[in-house]
């Protein structure tokens, strides 16, 4: 028992938790996608992050229906890791002049992004079981497999076109 | 061109600004780590963490490696992203006071930072790729496979034990 009051006393404490964070972060990422779609210049780039922003409303009423599910009120708390991740892709856009350079870099910033709910998810998923909760755990795996997707689908665009065109592009 | 100065002007740059970045970071983890292995009681646990660690030391080497390739002196580069998870992982783990719990949280947070540099490395490489340096591209992708041997290393350590202690850890 803790001297001070410590606000995640279980491991369900702990999972509610993460959907929270996990809740914030989806909730973000439709913002963070309006910003990036008006940034990138491919056709096929903008068309990927379109295709992600209508998955990621998927996303968060899925995660709305496991909240409900564990008899928990759907409620965002803000993570500082996804803030970072977000600071980090807005900075270096910021420094970059060259279009294809920019998609380049807007690319690889939204597979930090798709790491970064990997790793939520991946963990919502194990914590979800160890609960005894496989209802909630299966509906979290179908978001797991799409952001898994998404991750690919970037690696191949980026190095199908947008890479080699940003190395083509000069000072 | 930009009215005012931006400093990644082509794809080389932002290679050379993301091996600044990742060499920030992993010089973050090694401390971090520390951290870790001091909050950790599980003893599969606390091996992970040090093995984690000793790999890298190793991968910060191999980072000094490639800017001497590419003809750059190492140097770090502060990461907001790294920043961001770190602060939610020491955030998280300051709010548990059960150790179990902790062990739990502290796994996840460490599978975050796995994600993290499997994102940076990936991007790396793909960048070396296209500019030309499979010779860089080659180095980078031994850290990227040790990043995802450690990812799944953690996830059968919390799968096979730690979750489910947490589980059966009582408020």
């Amino acid at each position: 028992m803790a001297l001070f009051s410590k606000d995640i006393a279980t491991l369900d404490d702990l999972f509610v938790h993460t959907l929270q964070t996990t809740y914030y972060a989806e909730n973000q990422i439709v913002d963070a996608l309006d910003t990036m779609i008006g940034k990138a210049s491919a056709p096929e780039l903008q068309a990927g992050f379109e295709q992600h922003r209508a998955e990621t409303q998927n996303q968060i009423a899925r995660l709305e229906q496991v909240f409900r599910m564990h008899g928990a009120d759907p409620k965002q708390t803000d993570c500082p890791a996804f803030d970072g991740i977000r600071k980090a892709n807005d900075s270096t856009a910021s420094d970059i002049a060259d279009t294809q350079v920019l998609d380049a870099a807007l690319a690889g910033g939204a597979q930090m992004v798709e790491h970064y709910e990997i790793a939520q998810y991946g963990k919502l998923i194990a914590w979800a079981k160890a609960l005894g909760r496989d209802d909630c755990a299966s509906v979290l795996a179908e978001t797991l497999a799409e952001e898994k997707a998404t991750d690919e689908r970037l690696s191949r665009i980026a190095e199908a076109s947008l890479n080699r065109q940003a190395a083509d592009a000069v000072a």
